[in-house]
């Protein structure tokens, strides 16, 4: 890392560049996962609530990109570090093939929320305007309230597809940890920002639970068993 | 159609409604074909472009769903009415796949510069108002632009990829021409605002000679033999 351009703009974190890149990899990635999500919705209004939202992604890329080399990212260099975190973002993605309209509401409930929630731990070892800023991007976009009005009728209704998706949300939310895990490993920086200094396997440990203690969330909100 | 919801709203044009739904489908439509070619861009920069240009074309729909409810348009009906102009676009991207990345922008600058045209020709036949609040989502965009800077350097340097290129756009001016007729078809109040009242075979012959003189201008952008 180069020196900081300003007054003020140096963050000292280990990992600062890295997590800004992973938020914004995220939020292009979430944008084509809305907008691929609004392309096969049944009906107008949700095509449109769906298009607005991928929209809506899109809204703090430049600030984070602004902010990420204020703090001394070659603007390659950061653009590079964005690329492969897509990739791995990505193989979400190709792994998780949906079946119908459902299986593709939980996937992006269920996995944009562990991914999400990965991020936030990794902000929360941030400090300063780093922090802020990267903060942004991972506010409620009510995404999950829309899944949430949308599924329950359908899961109340019908034990079989209550069944199948939970099925599902298993094989999403193991896709989702795998992605974890394999994001800390390739990015120590961002694990020791995660799951505190010493990334300890008591602390990986805690990370993960809380993880998974706000997937168990996601799914008792869809009525579904974790 | 109902009366007009309030003074100076009222909008006597033929196929008005028609239009401002037409409108809307094309915005969503592009969005979404602009985020799956944003998703399958092979560098980070192209891919933000073109994410931002998608998310740009929800920028004006809803001042056209809202012109279209003071003209007296019921919110279900105009739904329906776009929802059906969709699938008919849709059709458009089911016929054509494109093999690689550069008949994919080959394919979008054609068929959405023919679509784009088309709706110009609608909207110049409108008045007021109307006219007005459909021609703001109708402005050049800079994805013209964008593709031809790209296909430039690849298309001046090998003959082959020109030619086969040149073929492709054949086949997508043929799918877009076929659309833009299946349209008028079945819209005649929008083929008395496209090609002029009484909708005669010369006024048909003349605009489909608007439009393929449009589409050789860009062909000739490109450098590609129309």
């Amino acid at each position: 890392m180069s020196q900081p351009a300003g007054p003020g703009a140096h963050d000292p974190s280990v990992g600062a560049l890295d997590a800004l890149a992973l938020v914004a990899a995220s939020e292009l990635a979430n944008f084509a996962r809305l907008a691929d999500d609004a392309a096969h919705a049944p009906e107008l209004r949700t095509r449109i609530a769906l298009s607005r939202m991928a929209a809506g992604e899109l809204a703090s890329l430049e600030a984070v990109e602004t902010h990420a080399h204020a703090l001394g990212a070659g603007a390659e260099d950061f653009d590079d570090s964005i690329w492969t975190f897509r990739e791995l973002l990505s193989e979400f993605d190709a792994r998780l093939v949906p079946r119908d309209w459902w299986e593709r509401l939980v996937k992006t409930y269920i996995g944009y929320g562990i991914v999400l929630d990965l991020q936030r731990e990794i902000v929360n070892g941030l400090t300063g305007q780093t922090r802020e800023v990267a903060a942004v991007p991972l506010a409620d976009n009510g995404h999950g309230d829309f899944v949430v009005a949308t599924l329950e009728p359908v899961i109340s209704a019908e034990p079989q597809v209550a069944a199948r998706l939970a099925l599902w949300g298993r094989r999403v939310v193991g896709e989702g940890l795998g992605i974890t895990a394999r994001l800390l490993a390739v990015h120590p920086g961002l694990a020791t920002l995660a799951a505190g200094p010493g990334w300890t396997v008591e602390q990986v440990t805690a990370l993960t639970g809380r993880l998974t203690g706000e997937h168990a969330r996601r799914m008792k909100r869809l009525n579904l068993t974790a």
